[in-house]
């Protein structure tokens, strides 16, 4: 089969044979791949990563215990499934976890892979493998409901308008809050914009003007740039991982008593039912389609400045 | 009159009139000073600050509308009284508020100054000056409890061991948590140890062992330090000002989804229902008085390590 590979900035694709099925695992088929930013990351050397990458995926399940046959989705984190974390039903957070395509677990850009089966959801007829691919990023989106109680209505800043950051801003319109986007972009703010949410190109952030915002820029100046449109006793979702020491001054985060709350993985459950309502805009993030075979050109065109979601399809 | 001025770095005490009362003001005589860190931050140069610092105080209200001739403390933040900050209890945050001896209003290390008569909390008898001089910086303490509501008896870190380290442990304990401090001295640390708190003096800080923890190390250093502290969802409180761009790796904030609080000026009804509780350990707490004359001494001996309070009273 063939297999993408990275390896020291690297993308190369590879064949090597089909993994074998370990006891409780399913063996997967590849029917979509979806190239995310933390692949770029993990292109430019974050983790020391080397091996095949991919986390956003639809598949066909070969082999397994339930679910051989089905059309399925995966949650990425492989906990241990017995420390206080997965217990409490948290195995996005087990200390010895295992992350598909990340961290010590071979990733979906390859024609067969493998998952716990507990990690599957199967996915109903009528989603689309197109928008079934961005569960995993809407998921991380929604993880901000689970982790902020906003009153109903509220009114929320997202800054950027990169792939996350116009998921981030749909989930929360679709959840009945008043979100205003920033970004730089007037073709992807459309997006979000046809989805409900009032968007700016941002030259003038607005200061001190809403008591919930999400920094989604991907950038070390992000969290300073929202945090000044926060009011005092205000509160800061941080979704740009941004890897490595950059300056940062807390004296506003600490005079204003801002709350920040880190945000990463989220349920695939809320993702799903989301997704299924048709309430996001998904098939217009869509910048373009390789074959699996094509991922070092994929990768280049998702590193381009403007692109948004690039899909990886085996032939 | 005498009155303490800072100009570039340099303490001095010169000789000038007695200020006039405004409308709604006390004029107030000091009876006690506290030299805080902020003090010290001035001095340095922060907020480009010239003038008279000082905002810890116990003073006799010499006149005023309502409250001439008592003993009293007084809050440090003087709201405009109308905007919606003020309106809803919070004019510690009101944005054209300013800040007794720290911005745009004389501080108390002056023999007479001025403040709102609504600032000022009369102190009951048997509450002796050198107890009430904590009252300030008790308030930031306990700000914590009015932004973080524990879990009762919950376990909570205190990293660093300086003053206002030793009354937020103090504070915790006394609300009834379960406090770790961890610091470099022995000496200061068993104040805390003496009102009931676990200390440690910490060559290795335990690793994701707390689900709160409070960085008052007030060093670039703390966040991270307190950071690793964390469990996984954990919530970290920030108490630290540092000045000024540091580098910072926030990705373990995110990776793990903490909560971070900045942490500012509290109220002083609670500081004073606990000041009188005796729970405090706060005489053990002062290093050194000087006669208010001896103010570049004074703030020299608050500048050595290993210095707890020093205070200051006129002559």
């Amino acid at each position: 089969m063939f297999a993408v590979r990275l390896d020291q900035g690297q993308v190369s694709v590879v064949r090597r044979p089909r993994p074998s099925r370990p006891s409780g695992h399913a063996l997967l088929r590849l029917r979509l791949g979806g190239i995310c930013n933390t692949d770029l990351e993990l292109q430019r050397g974050y983790y020391g990563f080397r091996g095949t990458p991919g986390h956003e995926f639809v598949a066909d399940v070969v082999e397994a215990d339930r679910l051989t046959g089905r059309r399925v989705v995966g949650e990425i984190n492989l906990p241990c499934g017995v420390c206080d974390w997965c217990r409490r039903g948290l195995g996005r957070h087990c200390p010895t976890r295992t992350v598909l395509g990340i961290v010590r677990h071979p990733g979906a850009f390859q024609e067969f892979f493998t998952l716990p089966e507990a990690n599957l959801h199967p996915i109903p007829d009528t989603l689309p493998d197109e928008e079934a691919v961005f569960t995993e990023p809407v998921a991380a989106a929604c993880e901000i409901l689970d982790q902020v109680k906003f009153p109903k209505g509220a009114a929320v800043a997202v800054l950027g308008d990169g792939k996350l950051g116009l998921l981030i801003a749909q989930v929360l319109a679709a959840h009945g809050l008043d979100v205003h986007q920033f970004g730089r972009h007037r073709d992807k703010l459309r997006i979000a914009a046809a989805a409900g949410v009032n968007t700016a190109v941002a030259r003038r952030l607005p200061r001190a003007a809403f008591d919930y915002a999400v920094d989604a820029t991907g950038s070390s100046d992000g969290l300073r740039e929202a945090a000044a449109m926060v009011r005092p006793r205000g509160t800061l979702i941080l979704k740009s991982t941004v890897h490595g020491a950059v300056p940062i001054d807390m004296a506003p985060v600490i005079v204003n008593e801002l709350t920040l709350v880190g945000s990463r993985c989220g349920r695939f459950g809320p993702a799903l039912r989301l997704l299924r309502s048709g309430k996001l805009r998904l098939r217009e993030m869509i910048s373009a389609r390789f074959p699996l075979q094509a991922a070092p050109e994929a990768f280049a065109e998702a590193a381009r400045q403007g692109v948004l979601k690039v899909l990886l399809k085996p032939l």
